[in-house]
């Protein structure tokens, strides 16, 4: 799909609820200003017009029980918008594009958590993306009551938040299988240190990346 | 997937716009009155709530281009939670369903429209109806200007309804290739006769569908 030799590296950000996700994007945006790399930093569900309204529909409470065949179809809906719009123009252009979850959190969520099998999320995968993957994914991991405690304290639970405990722990087990399946692409991060140790543990792994790829 | 005997019988009515489905649907509604059979009227993209909310996002007009991809996966997200919440519980009721366009919409808009290729809508189909497919499609035909002049007669155009009168010649010969391809399914009606030869030709077919079922 992405045959130009100058493309942008595409880095992807996972991790259940309350990992840190939002504070360790800022700490990677500084990083990348720091070596003077072009970059994109953006999110799933979202990213677009289209996406970010089809994320609010994803994320609101709702008093339907949404099956969960539309709720695998919405998150690839929203992110074909996002690849055709953000994703593959920006590494097209030479940026890295930096992106808060991505397909694994619909492995891990939709997968694990909801239970919908690896072969139909793989094939959605291969239609909307042919054969994009991340370069780089940096697995913020946390064990789930710890992450769920900082999530709750932070504002009121969306859909997913409300899930109980079990399913969190189906979802971190699915990344946890998925970044020892892919050694390659995927990065563990231990989220439960403090916030300098995690940032540390970041700027290692991202001078490694870099020194690899250049 | 759908094994008791005593199933309702699952009716589409398809065609372009401006072929008198709603109109048409109010006349079949009536002729199930009149035979005592309990039924649901409903349409696509639609039928539930976050269905009916993703037929908003689909239908408005945005400054954003949609890109098929998005397109074809919030109706087959929407279709998914329509047949699980009303189609499926209804004719396992053994209640008859009238549905305002299905996937066949999705094979002339999506497919022949847009362009999506037929195995990849034939993919999502399987995914999310199993084997369910509808017992009879009324199929509304009308010549695209004919249709177009009352569609723009009537509101003001959405999203779908901007498009040029190419795409929905392209439509309307998807629509016509897969009733002669599938003719045990499909009924051609000639929508461009007066109102009163078009609600007898209705009745006519879902009379003779009746005595084929009973």
């Amino acid at each position: 799909m992405l045959m130009n030799k100058k493309l942008g590296k595409f880095i992807t950000i996972e991790g259940i609820e309350g990992v840190g996700k939002t504070t360790n994007m800022t700490f990677i945006e500084e990083w990348l200003n720091k070596k003077c790399i072009s970059y994109v930093c953006t999110r799933e569900p979202g990213g677009t017009p289209i996406g970010e309204d089809i994320r609010d529909l994803l994320l609101a409470p709702r008093d339907e029980l949404v099956h969960e065949n539309t709720e695998l179809l919405l998150m690839f809906a929203a992110r074909a918008q996002h690849l055709a719009e953000v994703i593959i123009p920006s590494l097209r252009r030479g940026e890295w594009v930096v992106c808060d979850r991505f397909t694994d959190a619909t492995y891990a969520y939709q997968g694990g958590g909801r239970g919908v099998s690896h072969k139909i999320i793989s094939i959605l995968e291969g239609l909307v993306q042919g054969d994009l993957r991340p370069d780089l994914t940096l697995l913020l991991d946390i064990p789930v009551n710890q992450g769920l405690e900082r999530a709750y304290n932070r504002s009121k639970p969306d859909r997913f938040e409300q899930e109980k405990v079990e399913f969190f722990q189906r979802v971190r087990s699915s990344y946890l299988s998925k970044s020892s399946d892919f050694p390659e692409q995927y990065r563990l991060i231990d989220a439960s240190k403090t916030l300098i140790e995690v940032q540390l543990q970041l700027k290692d792994t991202l001078e490694v990346f870099l020194s690899e790829t250049a």
